[in-house]
């Protein structure tokens, strides 16, 4: 049995990773997985915010948006209605743990990294390609702040890599990956973050419809692994690349 | 090896639940599990929003929010600063959706029941335990329904039970429903969400320090499953209890 | 003739003052009047507002609100609204600076005391039981920092008690302390603020129907000032209890 | 002893009002208590707010708010804040409540008068000069509708007139309409809002240093009813002149 | 052809700057443009915002509102709707900007001039008048800050002056400083805002109906320059007029 | 004399005009001047805001806002403020009035379109790009409406192009396009929007540091008229161009 776009359940859409996007951040990103097109940059600052002043330790962090028109109809601006909505705080704050996840505070030094994700066009698992290509923006900035000697020569920022995926149960089949079409149709979906060496950093699991039994979760999980693993070797060849043409 | 507060690590606190707190609310629960006690009244009102008129289906909705001294120092309070917090936003979600898990909307019929979850008193585990307490409102949210006929006579709002439990895992041993101390110490804390029937309808896990593997991640599910089974008997036996004070 | 609730017109509801309310305030009381209760707890933090640094002098200020549910019919939630409405802002000034008239700023010290008052249930009155309240909970604060030496040891910051309750004329009769039904029907409501010597700290009256002349004024002001040298009472009575169970 | 104005204690600022202000406004006034100016315009609209629709009657509300450089020091502008400060809502109450004392809402019929009080210059007293302004705006604005029949011919939808003035103890002396530099200094300072024939519709007394006694209410009492029965006979001067050059 | 005021195509309004109108602004006007009456009053304050200090420059900026009423129709505040319109912000900004370009920040010294721009009745052209009110309060001030040894005694912080017009085509025909009505009615509307000298700081043309070409664009500039070397000289000859009386 | 880039003073910057950007988006394109970078979607809703209705006539919108590491250092989310400042205010509106200028609203019928123009990166100019970009998108918009026969089959809401181009004095030399780096340096700063015609729909010059002369703006309006020709040029290039590959 064959999904909407052709896939098997256990396939990732076609995920691209374009490094050094943007002129001015010291990590870009623009990540694809599938319709689902989102712009990461990373954005070093020196300093850390007034509660970790004077800790030693760095601090990173994450927003999450959506253009108006990134979907098939037009949302609001979170701007123009004054104040940003639960699913965005929830993404951005759920982007920023993930990547926290793998930073070392102390070896970052005080210094800031701000990941934005902006949704330029959705279509199903925007966080979790937003996750996955902010990794790879993170990677980015880490090594020009080492170029720039803002953290020590030997210091490693990064204690692992990171990257995210959605499953989900549709007709009763665990399927990898979902495009929109699917997600609206999940009666199960779910959430993992996955660090390379494929443990845990986050697991999300909502039932839409019917509850879900301990099989049922077992087998969304290990599709989710298997997924995370593709994508980390996707995050290793996109690194390996020549350098980035991004901020000189 | 025993926990802060004497407990073994598969005990849940003492749990209360006082049905009929409130004289305005069609139902109303003060739920404490140990000394974090939330208040949840449920809110019946006739119609629909906009978006759903017409459909023949009701909705259920929850907020959440903590007094400013319900913690160990104070918090400014959102209504002050004019806007929702992140972590407001999505504990007030994932109470609605739990508690949407287990209605049927078709025999709800076009009303609406609000579920507000304040807490009063914070030591951990308050969304898990407003979750709990705010079942049991909508409970008696639903008899008052039929007592008032808004719903028909034969019709089921309510197609299961649900209750909540955290689990962490401290020094390396996986423990239920932690309280403010043990969460701040977990190195990974999971939300749970079960149906009475032992289903799931929300695993939410977090790794705080380092990620977790798939182990880790069974033995904390047993161990909320069982939290679970332990809050649904309270739950029936609050329920079981004389009809409560509330609302002639 | 006899009232709603079968008491005469110069009679207080039953009031009940329960310290220690709270683990993690310094000072904490959930009061009520009739069904009316107020959650009152009072934060001390070190140091002063910005415009007041250096002068040794301390500061106390409250915030006023209600649970959405307090009420006969559910509000919206002034944090969802986004904004604070105007009577709520009007109710925590006047709680604001009727405990300010009994604070000596210069034997408070450089320390901050902000008095919370939560409405849990109302029925009428929710501001002169709040006042009331708010008045024990401070004084158990003051307590609280003697016994942490914030206060030099023979400083007094409570130069006076104080306590408030409202009046009203009903079908031409004045009566005392106005359940909700009462406040409803009023011509005439007003809320009076005292010191325990029974002299005024506030007199807020206004007409809701006709106009009042001199001789209702003054009959009103005469219940006000009987009720809270009865309030006065119930608060020296309350206080003299065995330790409050707060804070350790 | 005379005040720092060379007035007595029981003597009134000069007072000015000047009607048909504002060429666009159905009643417009421009009130001077003294240096405190405030511009008051009324504006009818048809209609009444929705939860008033059909019910045959009117509506009256008001809005005060003061120029950024009105005071000694520029204040900031509330709209650039994004919020009312709790001072302003109080007072935009105070007014309201203080000319609906005087509305026959059945003989308005279905339609809403907005009160704008806009302080231009500020020296004290600005709510009082504000209601006693309105009152005279809000009777221009009743002309004016039945002019353009909108009430009825018989209808009278002022039952009565309105005015107010503040009273203060300064040095221990009851003294009536403070300028701003009484104000800083009262021991306490009350506004008190009459009608024409001098029943109260408005007591708001507030000890700033030392709680009052009685005896000192009942002296600002009488010094405020005199105060107010001066600027009815003002007022009325006022609408006795040549009709108003306003709105055609 | 005559206007609708009987005016010639190349007249002005009437024009009326009246200093000194407030008693606590160290520079204040109200300016009128016929039916427009602007109050601008220029407040002073020792230091400039953070992102300026130590640099030994000053700062000049402005805020123009309107009162609700100050317009045919009641307008809603923006206080209340808690956010600045655009329209508001677009002509704060052109104010400011129109300020600074005769500032020499240099020669104001670390000092901070708000302009204030208030429309207290509107008829078309009040930015233009905002702009042209505010040059001679912003020069009052100055002199204010030479009394009080703000400013060096021989530093000219006013390099040039200032002054705006608007002109439009109405049926073909260019006209300076057009009314509400005109207004309306215009094809092309452009503000122009000129130095004393007729260069140009700011020129704002935009076609309301048709495109304009070059030949009507050229007309226009001749009018709007024309227009400001006439307000030029009403600004010279009433800052030549005996000391205002203001803020001593 | 050469500019930064190698450009002479009459030359733009390359421009690419990329159609069929989005696959949700009535019309949608990425628009380049250089590195400035803006995605320009057109959104078709049937209908008009509710001050429209029953006119027969359509509306057209526009918001403009940028990323927050669009630019060389990171700004701050407006939906994190909570509010739109002023520039974007300005800048939205410009491109509205500038695209409604070409717009039949009869010919349009009661639909809207409204025009997202979010600044992907930016390098000065982007609210000229957002013009020239937002036009084609509201062209292929238009054409998706008469595949769906929401406008009538003869009917032409496009009653002309638009497009729009920067030009400032930088050391003395009018010059055409700028980048940010000039953009800084500018002595004069003006913003032009031209019909294809040639004509005039906004003209926007502001004197950054010197008021501009009459010769100044002439040579400033001749290039910027040069500049729209062949800007106008591209689009329609970029509109002949093989079908969009757009929402099918």
């Amino acid at each position: 049995m064959s999904r909407i776009d052709g896939r098997t359940p256990e396939e990732l859409r076609p995920v691209t990773i374009q490094r050094g996007w943007s002129k001015h951040a010291e990590g870009s990103v623009l990540v694809s997985f599938g319709d689902t097109k989102v712009l990461c940059t990373a954005s070093v600052t020196e300093g850390v915010p007034r509660w970790r002043k004077g800790s030693g330790e760095g601090w990173v962090t994450a927003e999450y948006a959506m253009l108006p028109r990134s979907t098939n109809t037009r949302g609001d601006r979170e701007s123009v209605r004054g104040k940003i909505g639960g699913r965005t705080h929830e993404i951005s704050r759920l982007i920023g743990r993930s990547l926290r996840a793998v930073i070392d505070y102390k070896a970052l030094g005080e210094n800031t990294v701000v990941l934005d994700c902006d949704v330029l066009q959705a279509d199903g698992g925007t966080r979790t390609a937003a996750i996955t290509g902010a990794y790879v923006a993170l990677a980015d900035a880490v090594t020009w702040m080492h170029g720039r000697k803002l953290v020590r020569a030997k210091a490693q920022p990064l204690s692992g890599t990171v990257s995210a995926v959605s499953v989900g149960i549709i007709d009763g089949i665990p399927m990898l990956d979902l495009c929109y079409e699917e997600d609206v149709r999940a009666e199960t979906d779910m959430n993992v973050v996955c660090t390379g060496d494929g443990r845990f950093v986050e697991v999300q699991g909502t039932a839409e419809g019917q509850p879900f039994d301990r099989k049922e979760l077992n087998n969304l999980l290990d599709l989710a692994v298997a997924g995370c693993a593709e994508l980390d070797a996707l995050q290793r060849a996109a690194l390996a690349e020549l350098e980035q043409i991004a901020k000189g």
